[in-house]
């Protein structure tokens, strides 16, 4: 049976279910990449072509000089023959322009300016740097761990505080028998191979990853058949068995990247940080891989705590863990890191939800299922449509989608590059009713950074059975139902006369009947008199006669209802969002002076780590105290700021705080009335000092916007300003 | 060398060292029971009288019958016996009280009362409960999670937004090299000893204290020197080595508390959970034991990203491990857990701070070191007299202890039950320059829940060391400074001349003179014109002369001084914090009825899990329409709040949140008006429905206290009010 086996998303294939968690999606399903993917076979098979008409072409010139043809005759051969290269060169740039523009140099320019600023500011860097640091640790600095608390705080507020969640907080250290249960322990692997001399371990489907990425890239002349052979790999790398990776990489001869040393055949490695707990070394333990199990194995509690009532939802923010093999792509991929999930507990018979209705109009980039099958790409759906046509499974699951996108677009994710992208059928495990991933696009291609689930009852059946304690809900009848129930009633005395000894044995066969035999009989019964019946554990028929049975549907009354509830999990990778959020908000633009480039982050306020700065224009004791006043007036009010008292010029202070995201900068230019800046527009307002701070307080907490403030104060726009 | 081994304390002795951090304090060092333990021990002595003298009295009276003595000599001799014996029973009640009331019986009911509300209502669970739970793991339920991010929340506003701290954000996987440098892996060790036939391990100091303790509470018989002896072991207790801590075991005969088995010697167990990074097993990790040492190896980076300025600090929040051997007292000592810490950085010759006038005229309970040690108990200081009496040790340290004064009362703390402990020479390490705990007084005792060390630069020496990585500051000095250096000049030319081959030797010698040394021979080279000089690399003394060798004074000019800085460390326990303010909020009032006890929670609403409940009071679409307004608002505001519309009493729904803590409830008893109550003094103001949520939005935010909104609205006292 198929397991829970990571977050974010369920998957097909046991083997390859860790693997394809952090998985960032091949450009097949890329929403421009469909119509490029056509020109590139077109390309292919034209510079196929070009290749077989130029070799003939040398062909035939040599032919001609062999033969010591008229030198006209030649040299009309070789100017064909140079026509025919020149229209090759022509594809072939062609090809490699379109190669790189997909998850080419322009991503990888984009990406270094941004990650050098976010690691020169110290948005986040390699832990233990001074040791030579660890692969897939990193450190928040202070701008990024203010962003973390930010994006934090939102979600409670957007999610706990709004929804009126039950928020738990369960420790990382887990038991085995837990994650035995979840299946962790047994099926939580990725493939792994090592390098037969050196010992060093790769994962096994990154290896043909990159083989089959970096052929596709680099061997233009490959055929077209051939192409489309390495992409199939790609597109299905998930599914592969270990038998059916190591047989690719032994057909591919791909060998360790470093030593070129032959590799071992794929094997499964446990991606949880193994541990013991107490003293005595007896109690194996595990760091938790997710946060959702915490939930779980405290449904009873929580059911209780909501008062015994349906739906609810529960959500726990904490850190998890996973022993990559080999970790890459900064801070996307990650030996440990925060995860907020939500698990909301509905009745399986009714996923309605009430508050459906304030995201039905909401309407965004779709993905679903049959588009991808057919090669189409992502399009704009509204929910309500989505959920009335059935390709969202159901209203809760569409409720939190709306939801998540809310969520991630106040944050400042562009919603260009936001889609939901429903799983195929061979991505989900069998029990899950639907399951959707929010993906966003960054300089890596399209990444899962949520994913939302409608996973049925399996989380609460598996540890039911695990523990033996109900994981159950009741629903109470308003009225007691009356149902009907099929009543089997053997007549013992005459089982007994007809069968003595093993009286015992036909009384147990009788009333073990499932509904469809029991009915049978009694129609039998009823026309011919006796029937002949199996009984298994005497292993021969008996003639049962209608004396010794009674076989009726009679109606009884139920009180309640009792049944094991369905889970739908919407489940947030907090790094993952944290870092294409810094992607999305990244941009540069020239100094006034035009000589340079300057990184800016347009984070919104309720991000930025610091909202405020305040300036005093020049080094003055009578600006510095105004200054001073105003930070103080900030701080008390909650709003983070920073005062900024060196000698620097204005434009190169202004620069400084831009590189962070800081939304607004207060100038004390006088005593009496200072500037407000706005980091994007670079417009200013003018306003008294006294009441700086209640304007900025107003503005980042969101009760204005900066066109009020604007149209409210006098104002001069940047291009009247100095910078 | 000693070595930074736990969070909140430093130990005076490495092996007990670990041990020492979760130590609760022994009675010896409360405030009360210097007193009590003087009449303890009077007691016991006049307890050894009685008893001698009821055994005389009973042999008099023996042998007074054996020598058939007149019948009223022999009553008047058994009435003497049973006099008496009633004197000693009443010794014998009065020592037993004493006993009791020192941790007893009445601190064990109130316990009881609050941890079976807190168990109830899911503040906090055993984790894993349906699984059977793992001693030392705690899940917080959503109150107890609501007032953990409330505690965090007003920490980060406290601490990191007032004082502009660096916050950052590490992993808890960490590499061993880590941990070795700061010491932990040769040193954060437990003495354990096991149960020599079942093999279960026990913490040898708890076994003896627990021994020690049971004696003193039980065998009232017991000699005063007998009891003043075990109260010498349980104050010395984290001073005793593996074999004094075995030779105590053997003496007293203590066993395994389950079986009776014997037990081993005593040996060191590790506290952190060990991992290995990687899949190939080749690096061990350990879960952190504290989230200080994230910060100490960032120190580089900090300090630049401040502008390579001192003083400044750095944060952090995180969760923490240790591996227990025999975790106790609920939240007091488990094996994962929250910390904050704060390291501030600072000049060593330096340690003024500027906001510290902002705390100096604070007076709260201090309990220096000399107090402690002479017998006496804590008292109320003005934190400036301690500072300026060089009882606390700097100006920076002073600040700190104030602020976590604020903090922790602020917070909900019974200032009465706080008090500020030295540490001991013994208890700290050879390099911190004095410790200070923030001990709170709860039903387990003295609880240590802040530390507040200078640590001098000792953490930034040990990873410089390790890590080959100079982890200093500079201070440019405005102009530059001129110093005096010693300059040692050997002549070449001569010393060639004099000693050929072995001139070299004589150079380097010359040149590695200690400044005393070279000194000495300047003075001998004026004096006399030669002077015997021991080279070490040539086993023999030479003869150097005045033309040889010219050492004098020169003045140099240097631009900079660079130099380790010092670390000041205030560290929380979030968890023992917050349990103590479980208890320090608790308490019991009768029912209106006078029926039965209610259970409620005077948390201050900064804390509070739940700010406000909104009641409709009869079950009415009208008003349930009216509380979803409010409830509404609320929440847009950021005020947590929750709705009841169960058709229960309302005297039962104030009940139901009472016991949540909740400070305020909204009751809609009319559309056009609401009534609101606050939670303590079950008074109720009335105020226009559409005002409530701005005015609980301001009484739970601090602009305004429940007296300000009681004045301005009509109100009615609990006196006159339904409940």
């Amino acid at each position: 049976m198929l397991q829970r086996l990571c977050v974010l998303r369920v998957s097909g294939s046991i083997s390859s279910a860790a693997a394809s968690f952090h998985r960032t999606k091949q450009s097949l399903f890329s929403s421009a990449s469909s119509a490029m993917a056509a020109t590139e076979e077109s390309l292919r098979k034209a510079l196929a072509e070009k290749q077989s008409a130029v070799e003939a072409q040398g062909n035939a010139v040599r032919a001609l000089k062999a033969a010591a043809a008229p030198k006209s005759d030649i040299d009309a051969a070789i100017q064909s023959l140079n026509a025919l290269k020149l229209e090759k060169t022509d594809v072939e740039r062609h090809l490699q322009s379109i190669l790189s523009a997909d998850g080419g140099l322009s991503r990888e320019a984009f990406r270094q300016a941004a990650v050098n600023t976010l690691e020169r500011r110290l948005f986040y860097i390699p832990s233990f740097k001074i040791y030579r640091g660890v692969a897939g640790l990193f450190d928040y600095g202070p701008p990024g761990c203010a962003i973390k608390s930010n994006v934090l705080a939102f979600w409670r507020q957007h999610f706990v505080l709004e929804e009126n969640m039950l928020e738990v907080d369960c420790p990382s250290v887990t038991p085995e028998v837990v994650l035995k249960a979840s299946g962790h322990v047994d099926k939580f692997t990725d493939l792994m191979v090592k390098d037969e001399k050196t010992g060093t371990c790769y994962r096994a489907d990154h290896l043909l990853k990159d083989f089959c990425n970096d052929k596709l890239q680099k061997d233009l002349t490959m055929s077209s058949e051939k192409a489309a052979e390495l992409k199939h790999v790609l597109a299905t790398l998930d599914d592969l068995s270990a038998e059916a990776l190591g047989a690719k990489i032994k057909e591919y001869g791909i060998t360790a990247p470093e030593t070129k040393n032959p590799l071992s055949d794929p094997y499964p490695f446990n991606l949880m940080f193994q541990t013991s707990i107490g003293p005595s070394g007896l109690i194996p333990g595990y760091m938790r891989p997710e946060t959702a199990q915490g939930i779980f194995v405290n449904f009873k509690d929580l059911y209780y705590y909501n008062g015994n009532k349906l739906p609810f939802a529960a959500a726990q923010i904490g850190q998890a863990f996973r022993n990559e093999i080999s970790p890459r792509q900064g801070l996307l991929r990650v030996r440990e890191f925060t995860l907020a999930e939500i698990e909301h507990f509905v009745d399986p018979e009714d996923k309605s939800h009430p508050k459906y209705k304030e995201v039905a109009e909401l309407e965004f980039l779709m993905f679903p299922r049959e588009e991808q099958m057919s090669g189409q790409s992502a399009k704009r759906i509204r929910l309500g449509e989505a959920v009335s046509k059935g390709i969202v499974n159901n209203e809760t699951l569409g409720y939190f989608i709306g939801r998540v996108y809310l969520f991630l677009t106040r944050l400042g994710i562009d919603k260009d590059r936001l889609r939901f992208r429903q799983h195929l059928a061979n991505e989900m495990a069998h029990y899950a009713a639907d399951c959707w991933d929010a993906e966003i696009e960054c300089s890596y291609g399209w990444i899962e950074c949520v994913g939302i689930a409608d996973r049925s009852a399996y989380d609460l059946r598996a540890h039911s059975d695990k523990s033996g304690v109900p994981l159950v809900a009741q629903e109470k009848f308003s009225e007691p139902k009356e149902v009907e129930k099929l009543v089997i009633t053997p007549v013992k005395k005459e089982l007994g006369l007809a069968f003595k000894g093993s009286q015992k044995n036909v009384v147990e066969a009788l009333e073990a009947m499932k509904e469809k035999e029991a009915l049978d009989m009694k129609a039998a019964l009823e026309s011919k008199g006796e029937v002949e019946f199996e009984v298994c554990t005497l292993g021969k028929t008996v003639t049962i006669t209608n004396k010794m049975v009674t076989i009726q549907k009679e109606k009884k009354k139920e009180h309640q209802r009792v049944f094991t509830p369905s889970v739908i999990e919407p489940s947030f990778g907090i790094g993952r969002i944290i870092y294409c959020l810094f992607e999305h908000s990244f941009y540069m633009r020239p100094s006034k002076a035009g000589d340079e480039q300057l990184n800016v982050f347009r984070f919104p306020a309720v991000v930025a780590p610091i909202k405020c700065t305040v300036f005093p224009l020049v080094q003055n004791k009578q600006y510095e105290d105004v200054a001073k006043y105003i930070s103080k007036s900030l701080t008390v009010a909650g709003i983070s700021n920073k005062i900024d008292i060196t000698g620097t010029s204005i434009g190169k202070r202004y620069a400084r705080t831009d590189e962070l995201g800081v939304p607004f900068a207060i100038t004390v230019d006088s005593t009496s009335s200072v500037t407000i800046r706005e980091r994007d527009s670079k417009d200013q307002v003018r306003v008294d000092a006294e009441k700086a701070a209640s304007v900025v307080r107003e503005v980042t907490e969101g009760h204005k916007t900066w066109q009020d403030v604007w149209s409210t104060f006098p104002h001069h726009s940047s291009a009247s300003t100095e910078e």
